[in-house]
């Protein structure tokens, strides 16, 4: 396990018998500023601080940044860099993207910023109008169908890999897997679209969107911006352990995608695609 | 139950026997838009654009806005009022904030700003330190001192209280609690923080803040912003029925606010301030 991932805290445990101060571990929540620059020898500038579980902060980036519609993919990230830091208490808190030459990134269309104009309108339809306009047709019909015994696997295969973070009990985890049921890359992070956000970076940084072929299984509940990020990743298939949200429900009819609740084992829902979930 | 924080939604259910399709409720999230104005007939002008539960949004918005800054109290703000919508699909999307007149809120101050711009620093200690400058002294040894039981017993009052939305499995909930273990406040979003908004906003309106004397209890688990908020609005008491973060833990013993997690029953930890759960 990373140090950094996880704190060490002195805790007073109460309950059977008489309190009692002991060593425990909580998982690690710190800022991480993104920085952008145009070209090799670009002058940089802050675009966003966040809070996240350091580790996989490229990945983060890059992730954040394919959301927000300011990278469609690997050909317009040149590389991505630790920043040095200027105090030993900011050690690793700051990273470095340097953008393709020429990239004009459309800050203003970005996903957040269209939450904050009001030419978008805000009603769950004229949002998802705006997504409309940032992705590929919807992938009705096409793989991957997953047998349902392989749903019912995954939340044990998800636990039994984050059982090195299971001390804490405080991370939300995101997992990417193949049709076959295969897990493919797992994140965790005390944010849960961060750890989304890792899944889909790590995926952009190896050239290998949109990820027709895939799966997305989230921890926690499944929200509008959850189905959102997978829409823009092409992925045609999420499945969360927790509720989803009516706009998620809403979303997944509108652009093809399966949508699985409460997947907690056997017995799980469907709300929407559920021709891709066969026997 | 309100018809608008709920919706049906026909599902597949998969389980032990033949898959049926049934008609089943999911939380409603939608976006909502909150305008600000300066003074009557003063020109309004849309803020921010968050996904929410409907319900509370005057709430919402007034809890929004103390946690930025742009109010501190109840003489900032002359009334809070549903914009008319301008298609129907937007009916209750939309909310209007008029602000004292003369107010100039350092927009540039507000939290969130404070995260994008370097100037503050990217390490918990600045983060921090950005925090002491908002807020009054800590309040170390003040009340309340609540006893382990009353404490034990709060998991399940949230739990009955929140049963009209048991059916969606989909809300976060946080309440407000007297040093007495009695309920003042429960709200309940499908974001964690805007349901922490809520019941500070409801506080705000009722021009009852600070909050030196009471609790505040989230379902999930406690962040950095959790914390911030509770510190902001005065609450020296916080307890979640999931894990903190370490920089929750931080910011607790930073601000002397007692922190207690995995609140389930008789079983918990303190974090942060243990002084103030007796016997």
């Amino acid at each position: 396990m990373s140090r950094t991932q996880t704190a060490a805290v002195r805790v007073r445990k109460i309950g059977a018998g008489d309190p009692r101060d002991v060593e425990d571990e909580v998982a690690v929540e710190e800022p991480l500023e993104i920085r952008v620059a145009h070209g090799e020898g670009g002058t940089d500038h802050p675009l966003v601080l966040t809070m996240r579980t350091p580790g996989y902060d490229p990945e983060l980036a890059a992730g954040f940044l394919f959301y927000e519609g300011i990278v469609r993919g690997r050909e317009d990230l040149i590389r991505v860099e630790p920043v040095t830091a200027r105090a030993a208490e900011e050690e690793g808190n700051r990273i470095r993207v340097i953008l393709r030459e020429g990239l004009t990134p459309e800050l203003s269309h970005a996903v957040r910023s269209f939450y904050t104009t009001s030419a978008c309108g805000v009603c769950g339809k004229t949002s998802l109008d705006s997504l409309w306009a940032r992705t590929p047709p919807p992938i009705r019909g096409q793989a991957p169908r997953v047998p349902a015994k392989t749903l019912a696997a995954m939340p044990d295969t998800l636990q039994r890999e984050q059982a090195v973070f299971g001390k804490t009990g405080g991370l939300h985890a995101a997992a990417l897997f193949g049709g076959n049921g295969r897990l493919l890359v797992l994140r965790e992070d005390v944010g849960r679209h961060n750890a989304v956000d890792k899944v889909l970076g790590q995926r952009l940084l190896a050239d290998a969107l949109p990820l027709g072929d895939h799966l997305l299984l989230v921890s926690g509940r499944a929200s509008f911006e959850i189905l959102q990020k997978a829409v823009l990743a092409g992925i045609p298939f999420v499945a969360a352990v927790g509720a989803p949200s009516s706009l998620a429900v809403d979303v997944a009819r509108e652009f093809g995608v399966t949508l699985v609740g409460f997947l907690r084992g056997e017995s799980f829902n469907v709300y929407a695609g559920a021709e891709r979930v066969v026997d």
